[in-house]
């Protein structure tokens, strides 16, 4: 059986797809959530969707000790909180995907506009407040919640993915393209995740505009 | 015979691809460069490229006043003293095309990193310094010079468009999409510019990595 892979804030939409993409692409997954019961919950409805994937539901902690690769999915508003939460937690050597979006939306402000964040960007607050050891890649944020939580919309695009190590985005790519439909490209160090991050204002800018669940494709590549 | 556009900067490798690409669409192309002899030479050379096309070269300001729609293509480090001399010399009505990347590279920094305008955006800064009247759109961030500038290399990506006004937006993506192969996205006011300017840098940073000529392609659309 496949190493596991925890979802932090996996009943939220992005989360939630992943969650059920992964499991049935044959990975067991660990659906975490702020309140234990709501983790249990989003795992029934998982089981439901797909069920003969494999799906645990645990309070965030405690989901997050138990697979090496965790995915840290909530909004930004509660990024810096979970992190907090998530020290002495997550063990040397875990790999956090952040698919944290610093959107304006997260103080009241337009969900097509990003905030400033101190650090470059939500990926590298994740680096900066993570216990020594821990490994973070910046992932999946131009892929749809809508489309990943619809398992019959055939998936074709790409995931932008940022790091400081090659080899802690082979196995955040590895991981993510399990899920058909998604190609992986590198997108070189964590501090390109501002740029990655941003494309998730414009394409809510263009679904708006075309009423259509947008994604990112990189030609030539 | 379809309206001229006249391209500032076209002896650089962007400005050029476009040049002989419009050329070739049926577009007569003014080319415009600081030296009136540098744009006549670059105007035969899109000749030798394209013999049916319409070239012809000019000093910038004269070259501006030559068409309706004008493009503007030239390095950050050049961006502000161009829209300098351009004051009094763009009319009313005139559609200014800001094709601005604030690269790191402009003051010797890294060109897959970003300078940070003051006005939010290389086109916001285009906006700010152009004459009342004259309409400002950004856009042709993404494709590769090195493609745009090789005819025999069959395009096939997307054009990121921000502006103000969809009327304008619209004008200058039915003159981008004479070029076969690119099809606009409309991607929201002049100030998402700031998002779309910074591809460029992950662009740039992902042809290094792959060894390609990478660009972008909006799914769902």
């Amino acid at each position: 059986m496949a190493d596991s892979v925890s979802i932090l804030g996996a009943t939220g939409a992005l989360g939630f797809g992943l969650a059920i993409r992964l499991g049935r692409a044959g990975t067991p997954v660990v659906i975490g959530s702020r309140d234990a019961g709501r983790a249990a919950e989003a795992a029934g409805k998982a089981k439901a969707a797909v069920p003969e994937g494999s799906f645990e539901g645990l309070e965030n902690a405690e989901a997050a000790q138990r697979s090496d690769v965790v995915i840290l999915s909530v909004p930004f508003r509660n990024q810096s909180e979970n992190l907090t939460n998530l020290k002495g937690v997550l063990r040397e050597g875990q790999l956090l995907i952040d698919a944290t979006v610093p959107l304006a939306a997260a103080v009241s402000g337009k969900a097509t506009r990003m905030l400033g964040v101190w650090q470059g960007s939500a990926a590298q607050q994740a680096q900066e407040m993570v216990d020594d050891g821990v490994r973070v890649v910046s992932a999946l944020h131009t892929v749809s919640a809508a489309v990943m939580s619809d398992l019959d919309h055939a998936l074709d695009e790409d995931i932008l993915v940022c790091g400081d190590r090659k080899a802690d985005k082979q196995e955040a790519m590895e991981l993510i393209q399990r899920i058909e439909g998604l190609r992986c490209v590198d997108c070189g160090r964590l501090e390109m995740a501002r740029i990655t991050e941003s494309l998730t204002a414009l394409l809510i800018g263009i679904n708006v505009r075309y009423k259509t669940h947008a994604g990112i494709k990189i030609t030539g590549v």
